[in-house]
């Protein structure tokens, strides 16, 4: 499955009619490998209610398209300002800014041209155009990074991380208009943990946890929902798909804040450690190193639970979520 | 007409789940007037095939999109670094060029949830979202930023524009092997104009042609193939209105370098003289001032003649033609 997901990107991209350096600076990116979680996530879904993997696959990669324009946007000088991604330069150090702007716009524009290409009913390709705008847009996936960007540059952080690092507690000083970052509405974020204690620092987690839901969360529930609509799955299989995809995504990424503090350059592919000294709001920087644990795996728990009406056909998405909180790098 | 796209794109970016700043930063480049000359091209081309108004809006609004994204990413410091479009500071001088990266990906994304939402049978929708993406793509619009980049930073630049201001003389100089410009595939444009001198200029000129066609031309002819199939045309007529599209934009281009050279500032909303300041490439550069409008006359007068066997449908589409030559901004 993942070498034909590796095949299908290369061939995606192996265009004679773009500009070389275009082609070029598009594939050093995509075609670097990484986890291939969002295709893996979409061909999951797929199988489960009984799609073929070649009616599949043109969503697989342009999800993976998306998540790949998105990183090399991220990394530029003016936002992250990442020198290395996947234990390699990142685009714009090799090809420059501007090269890696377009390369970007090169690949989202792909995307969407490769989903128009997919084989089967043109309503039920129509309604993936749909799902794959609306988790990659302004109320998904770049809505987050917004979000994330304010949050990083405004006047609020998180709690010192090195104060906080060993212990689970939480300290209340900032006010409740906190809530406002940079005067972004403060929309409710999904609920996952229940209330939290009555002071600021809940608040700080709700926005964290609507950053990611919206950054990272979005365009992994799209991936199933994706995968099960090509599928031809029912609407509600699809929105139960989406409440997994929402919460292994959140698992994901207190994993990652984990990571960042406790992984080793080697396997990260990234400096260790980085995340803190960006003074970045973390998961870990909140609730502390062993609650950030428990309530990811909670969530995993939670997410496998959803599936348990599939039975048998879920264990393969059951298995994955397991993966990630249990992966090192 | 013109006020029925100005209230559509408002609708399309009253997104209320999208976070504030970003929605702020979206509506101030999008909402900021311009000729709207690609929306106006999509309904005036589905009014021609007997469409409704109302069925082509989305691909005008989307087609509007793609070309402000454009706009935005184009203008930033490690591109053309513009602190001015249509009169107004851009993007990046008003939201920060994060913002601006993030606001341009947002548009981009969004011009196709607006596209895949087109009313109609579904197959044409689909069809229209692959015309989109292959204007937009790397094939078409920014496959064309790429090569305009990199003639820009390249070691070919046009002949000294003083030299050549107000002669159409063409000076033989550069080698052979200029064609290819920084390793880039020099593919043989459209041959507008027939066998070029035989001299390098004559390679630049193609260059600059292919440039041309890329970066403006895919976006303005597949503004009228969009327009056209949304009335559900024929193949063969969205081919003669996409023909006449590389025509006319082809000729808007170099109306838009005369501009720079014989405006004024007021009119243009840019500062004239700024293309010949950074040594662009440009047409009256090879040709001189009146060879240029002539040839732009003929391009016009080739458009316009494909139209002819539409007879009284295509008044307008005619209309348009000739006020890009005439135009004074």
């Amino acid at each position: 499955m993942r070498t034909s997901v590796e095949e299908a990107l290369a061939v995606a991209v192996a265009q004679t009619d773009w500009p070389e350096s275009l082609e070029d600076a598009v594939r050093y990116s995509l075609l670097a490998g990484g986890k291939r979680l969002r295709p893996l996530l979409v061909l999951l879904a797929s199988e489960m209610f009984g799609g073929r993997m070649e009616d599949a696959m043109p969503a697989a990669c342009a999800i993976e398209m998306i998540h790949t324009y998105s990183l090399i946007h991220d990394d530029l000088p003016s936002m992250d300002n990442d020198n290395y991604r996947r234990g390699r330069l990142t685009n714009h150090r090799i090809y420059g800014d501007a090269m890696a702007i377009l390369a970007g716009d090169c690949l989202l524009t792909r995307a969407f041209e490769l989903l128009g290409g997919t084989p089967g009913p043109p309503d039920r390709m129509i309604r993936m155009v749909q799902i794959l705008a609306a988790a990659a847009g302004g109320a998904g996936m770049v809505g987050g990074q917004v979000l994330d960007l304010e949050a990083e540059r405004g006047p609020l952080r998180g709690p010192d991380f090195a104060e906080e690092r060993d212990s689970s507690s939480q300290t209340c000083g900032e006010s409740a208009e906190n809530t406002e970052i940079n005067g972004t509405k403060a929309l409710k974020p999904p609920n996952f943990f229940g209330k939290q204690a009555n002071c600021s620092d809940s608040n700080l987690v709700d926005q964290l946890i609507r950053i990611h839901t919206m950054k990272t969360g979005a365009l992994i529930s799209g991936a199933l929902d994706l995968g099960a609509t090509s599928a031809g799955a029912e609407p509600q299989d699809c929105d139960r798909l989406k409440q997994y995809g929402y919460r292994i995504g959140l698992a994901f990424q207190i994993a990652d804040d984990l990571l960042d503090i406790t992984g080793d350059q080697a396997r990260l592919g990234k400096t260790p450690g980085r995340d803190v000294d960006l003074g970045k709001l973390t998961y870990p920087a909140f609730w502390g190193i062993d609650e950030s644990r428990q309530r990811a795996k909670t969530l995993i728990s939670e997410a496998c639970g959803l599936l348990d009406i599939y039975g048998e056909r879920a264990v393969w998405l059951k298995e994955l979520a397991n993966f990630i909180v249990e992966r090192d790098h």
